[in-house]
């Protein structure tokens, strides 16, 4: 399906769910502008459902169940569900209550329910086969996403679903259109990425006829991880039953002294699932919530009890959906066109998904001790994919929403403590981490919320956490790489990415140290941030692995981003990773003209199909030239022609990615939104100006896309952005004022935004 | 081997063991005569290991790993492993921290440890080959068994192993002979009765160089269990490692950024072994605890600190064999022979081994509900074989130990409270019940120790808890049960005994009610207490099946066990199962000399071996005539003569059963010990009195073994039993003077008891 058909879609879509709202009386409304289905389709990894900001669960629509691996063996067919739900499936299984937002690994999927009518169904079924199971067919004029809100008609059911969410409580509301025996099935072997195995235990327990507690602990992406839950209907229902599917049970019949297929209240095994019955009138409703915890069932039904004491579906919803209007309200812009409203708006609430709140309404979490915590002072959050976010999505939040980031930064000390390794999250995963991507860029996370006096924890501690991580010798090389000042080819598979990445950690660390003060911390890790010049082949110009007798390796291709010692990126694109020292990468480049010329080829030469197939994660339409913007490492890059002496190109650039690579639609989005970084990228971008160097406080201008907007900051100033005379074509930037005064050359001071102001572009359509 | 041949060994190894300890210095020590080693060999299925009175942890050498089942089905080969340990299996795998006493089905044997030299191994190996693995041949002569004491020389290894244990943590001390590189292995895969999947999941934590942390998750017979450890060493480890033993792992390799192999701290999986490496010189002991939680790895952690902060021992050891010197203290004792001394206090220390206290010092357990609970006010208590245990054991602690006896009834209402099904316990098993067994027995339990004054509780909420538990419809026929006043034979595979045994826990129920002045509930339950009528078959003169339709089921053997209605018992011995209703029962049988007749029968025919086969848990010796003494049903039965006129004959017969069903050696146990109800009967016996019917305040009288004891009561008064002219052959009663006045008839009241006093018998060869 191409991406023109998907926009007519979502015109049927928009008109069919606008007289369903009661949004669209609320002209100043900017949730109106969210579109959670972009991103659905292809690579976009985004979940359609129903969340509040940072929310805990994330109740949504799971398409299909192609299992992650068969006797061990990766099934490379299960990535396109990391969000459980593929625009083009015909079917949908059920609702699951956790979802990662964009990531390109996956995992969750806890809880799945789904509404049935008929005979009782405990399989799924195939979406070959909808009518062989409990997953029914739906159409996407019947189905409609807003912030907090989605709802579907089950075609094969006759029943029209509908789901909102507080921060730990996912609530269900199941309209049954003539009357049925209905079953809703609930499934504790299901799980995004399953496979045999996964699911480690689970267990329910039926505290009466309406109120049922359980959990559910899985080895996956995140290896221990464990979920409880407490679920109540709104009606008894008249009875309910099991199935443990597991095929091997030792003890299961051996002392049964129960019949334990119905009605029983005290299960437990590897692979269960449930259905509770009932019998249904016409048009009449069957209410669920279900809230989770990650330390007990008490404190699940403690989090419903405290977050949705009442069975007003419509309520939950517009509590959540002020939520959403809040959190977008931190800026007001005014767009040229309503499908850059939709973009803007759309990307700040795909930067508001991730990272997730890991903790209950009394303050409780399970810790990567595997001890309960109470979080003291701050809101515990998990779900952090830093190799993604530190670029510029953690700067966003250092500026649009700081409080949060605070609190991120205190969660990752937290993470840090209880660590048996003594390290910062790589990949937070609910009290796991998944060492998911290279580098250790929780330090850029830290370094540039604590020099921008966003987090106000002890500052000390936090360099020294930086600091214990950097000199994790056993991780990724990182011996080596302090032994050598590189690692080794031989040594790692991505060595060169990971001496890159280690390098700007390293600066990071450096920034914090000098601004606490600890010269001895600043004088070692600035000279380690140095390292990218180990891995720099002037010779060929480019960055290339080395082996540990010093030379490069010989069999080298600069297009090929697999087995070339890069991860997500080829060596055009890595070579250009050295954000903490662009002036040195072009110095040793040539100077201005070499890097110009150099980014003048990366965006506009060819890159053969055969080396697109391996660059992962991203649509054909990720690829502007051989600069993958659908992947991480160049988001920097459109901004070096700044610095090449040549910004007009920066500000042509920065415009065509923003039409090019974010558009409406389910395809949205030209690669994973990696949890929120694609979406920063753009809002930043849109604003003018982008963090090239989080740990700096300094910001490189673009070209803005706005026409204005004004952000609300936390300390009560406002910092606007005016585009005059702006335009589609007029694209480039003629004259910068700040607060009236001319803005000499091409940075910004964090001090800038946070001292309120205004930030005024003049736009011409010639440079 | 034969019982005489194990006797020479039992010499052998008391004349090894005897100079290694100071308790030969003691002359007034009781536990010089505690062999733990009676009943490891053949069918008795208790662990030779150390242990305290009623601990947590029992560490105990483990001889096999024979698995419990292999692709779902049952092996009958591991039924001799109940305990971990067979007196003749010539190696010892390692020492693990848990074991249950005599059961008749098993599983625990959490943390598996094994000191080794030489070549790292990390497989078991096999018994034929035993340098195949870790595991090591043993000698008996190199053995020594004391209560809290076991010791033994790997001869594999050429390490002296030897163990203790305080309440919560297992004390381990290696002596290595010679300079030699030592591993000592963490077999976390290990378990008794283990099959693929049993083991659920295990983390480990290395917090430093001598302290680990970690938990074990099964599913066994218990289904849903975790045990959290805290491990420290005497000497930090130069180095460590693991192995995951899993076929396919999906994750495991996939984003592996460490080497996870050695020294890594962080490990989760199903199947891990771990080593620690040490550098030993000639003589080096490397000491170790191993601490217990049902809570978390910081609660065990405290455990071992409060309990064991020091490196010695022999304090320890010391402090162990003293609270067992109090422990057997209570029953002061003179008895004809030696081997008498070492049958009485074997016994009083076998009833001294469970339950088990299932909670942290600072009062935390884990209840069924899966939550983290205090126990306010009393030690918790698991593994509650109530089946067995009801009948002597609690009356015994009801005497002996009331204050643990109140405390096991207040962990029984603790469990009821948490319980999703609203039970009381069946076979309380670390928060989770196996439902092992007919009857429901707590209340047994319950109504005995409220109506002697034991249980300080609110006894109405106790006496609710019964009847909700015996209102339990969809339990084994209790639905049936209630219905028709008795199980029809279609409907349970055990209908008959479960209803005999309902019928004496109604009657618990009503004597419970009756004594809160609860007249409905007396009155409805004492009208159930009479359904042993409705299996009685007066054509043939036995309880029989019964079908639904009233008529007695055709095809019926009164000397096969399996198959006929009944669990463990034939109908011979458990037709004779009215212990409330003596009177009733002998009345239906047709008087006083019938029901002698039937005793002489019982006592004195012949039953075939095809028949033996099949009674289960005993030996052939376990057996007198068709008496099982080595199963529980029949075990008030010798003082039915009592009833029936003929008081000489329970005389001789329970004087006969003392010395045939016990002896010392490892075959001294002609059954399963049965977590101390076997040991009760013999204590009982041998003061000359036994609780027929628990729930009433009557013991029926029949002839002491012992020459004089003296119970110290917890009242501070004592009740003495004297035995004049006693003597092996003079084992009939002429005259019995309570206080120095006549008793009347063949009943002791309980007060008689705890009022303090003698109770004495004049003994005769002759009746």
């Amino acid at each position: 399906m191409k991406a023109q058909n998907y926009q007519l879609f979502f015109i049927v879509v928009w008109l069919v769910m606008a007289p369903s709202t009661e949004l669209t009386a609320k002209t100043d409304s900017l949730i109106r502008y969210v579109q959670p289905l972009i991103g659905t389709a292809k690579m976009g990894h985004t979940f359609p459902g129903a969340t509040v900001p940072f929310g805990a669960v994330q109740l949504s629509p799971d398409t299909d169940t192609i299992p992650y691996a068969v006797g061990g063996k990766y099934n490379p067919e299960v990535y396109r569900y990391c969000a459980g739900y593929q625009y083009d499936d015909p079917t949908i299984v059920g609702f699951s209550h956790t979802h990662f937002s964009g990531t390109g690994h996956s995992d969750l999927g806890d809880f799945l329910v789904m509404p049935t009518t008929g005979p009782l169904q405990l399989n799924p079924g195939t979406a070959a086969a909808p009518h062989s199971g409990f997953r029914s067919a739906y159409q996407h004029a019947n189905e409609a996403a807003e912030a907090n809100y989605y709802r579907v008609k089950l075609d094969d059911h006759g029943i029209l679903a509908e789901l909102t969410t507080s921060t730990r409580t996912g609530m269900h509301r199941y309209t049954f259109p003539e009357q049925a025996e209905a079953h809703i099935i609930l499934d504790l072997m299901h799980g995004i990425y399953n496979y045999d195995g996964k699911t480690v235990w689970t267990v329910v327990r039926v505290l009466n006829d309406s109120t049922v507690t359980g959990y559910r602990q899985t080895n996956g992406w995140a290896r221990t991880r464990t979920v409880y839950f407490a679920l109540s209907f709104s009606k008894p229902f008249k009875s309910y039953g099991s199935k443990d599917f597991e095929e091997t049970q030792v003890y299961r019949g051996f002392w049964r002294k129960f019949d334990q297929t119905d009605n029983f209240p005290d299960l437990a095994g590897r692979k269960l699932r449930m259905h509770f019955d009932f019998d249904v009138a016409p048009g009449e409703q069957v209410l669920m919530k279900l809230a989770l915890s990650p330390v007990s069932m008490t404190n699940a039904l403690a989090n419903m009890e405290a977050e949705i004491p009442h069975w007003d579906f419509d309520r939950t919803k517009r509590e959540g959906q002020d939520l959403w209007e809040r959190e977008l309200g931190r800026i007001q812009a005014t767009l040229p066109a309503e499908e850059d409203y939709v973009n803007f708006y759309t990307a700040m609430y795909h930067a508001a998904l991730m990272p997730t709140v890991y903790m209950d309404v009394n303050g409780q979490y399970r810790g990567l001790d595997y001890e309960v915590h109470t979080a003291a002072g701050f809101t515990n959050y998990t779900s952090l994919s830093l190799w993604d976010t530190f670029r510029a999505f953690h700067p966003y939040l250092n500026i649009v929403n700081p409080s949060r980031n605070a609190d991120i930064v205190a969660s990752m000390m937290a993470h840090y403590e209880q660590s048996a390794l003594g390290m910062l999250p790589i990949w937070s995963h609910y009290a796991n981490d998944n060492w998911c991507m290279s580098g250790y860029h929780s330090v850029s996370v830290i370094a540039d919320a604590i020099i921008k006096g966003v987090y106000r924890g002890d500052a000390n501690a936090a360099l020294d956490a930086c600091v214990a991580t950097a000199s994790q010798r056993r991780y990724e090389g990182i011996g080596e790489y302090i032994d050598r000042g590189f690692i080794p080819d031989e040594a790692n598979a991505t060595s060169v990415s990971n001496t890159l990445e280690y390098a700007y950690d390293d600066w990071c660390i450096a920034q914090l140290a000098k601004y606490l003060g600890r010269q001895e911390v600043y004088d070692r890790f600035m000279k380690r941030s140095e390292n990218w010049r180990n891995v720099y082949d002037p010779a060929i110009g480019f960055m290339r692995p080395r082996h540990a007798d010093g030379t490069f390796r010989k069999n080298f291709d600069v297009l090929e981003t697999h087995g070339q010692g890069f991860i997500e990126g080829n060596t055009w694109n890595y070579s250009l990773y050295v954000p903490h020292n662009p002036e040195g990468l072009m110095a040793i480049m040539g100077g201005q003209k070499r890097l110009a010329r150099y980014l003048d080829s990366l965006f506009t030469m060819h890159l053969p199909d055969r080396f697109f197939a391996n660059t992962e994660d991203i649509t054909r339409e990720g690829i502007i030239g051989n600069y993958v913007h659908g992947n991480e490492p160049a988001h920097h890059v459109a901004y070096l022609y700044n610095l090449a002496g040549q910004p007009w190109k920066t500000q042509e650039r920065v415009r065509m990615i923003l039409k090019n690579q974010y558009h409406n639609g389910p395809d949205g989005l030209g690669g994973n939104d990696d949890c929120g970084q694609m979406s920063a990228w753009y809002l930043f971008s849109s604003l003018g100006f982008y963090p090239v160097s989080p740990g700096s406080d300094e910001y490189w201008l673009g070209s803005p896309l706005v026409e204005r907007a004004t952000i609300r900051l936390e300390n009560g100033k406002t910092f606007s952005v005016e585009a005059v005379n702006q335009g589609d074509d007029n694209v480039y930037v003629r004259q910068v004022l700040l607060n009236g005064k001319p803005l000499k050359g091409y940075k910004l001071k964090h001090a800038d935004i946070m001292n309120g102001g205004t930030l005024q572009f003049t736009m011409a359509s010639k440079r």
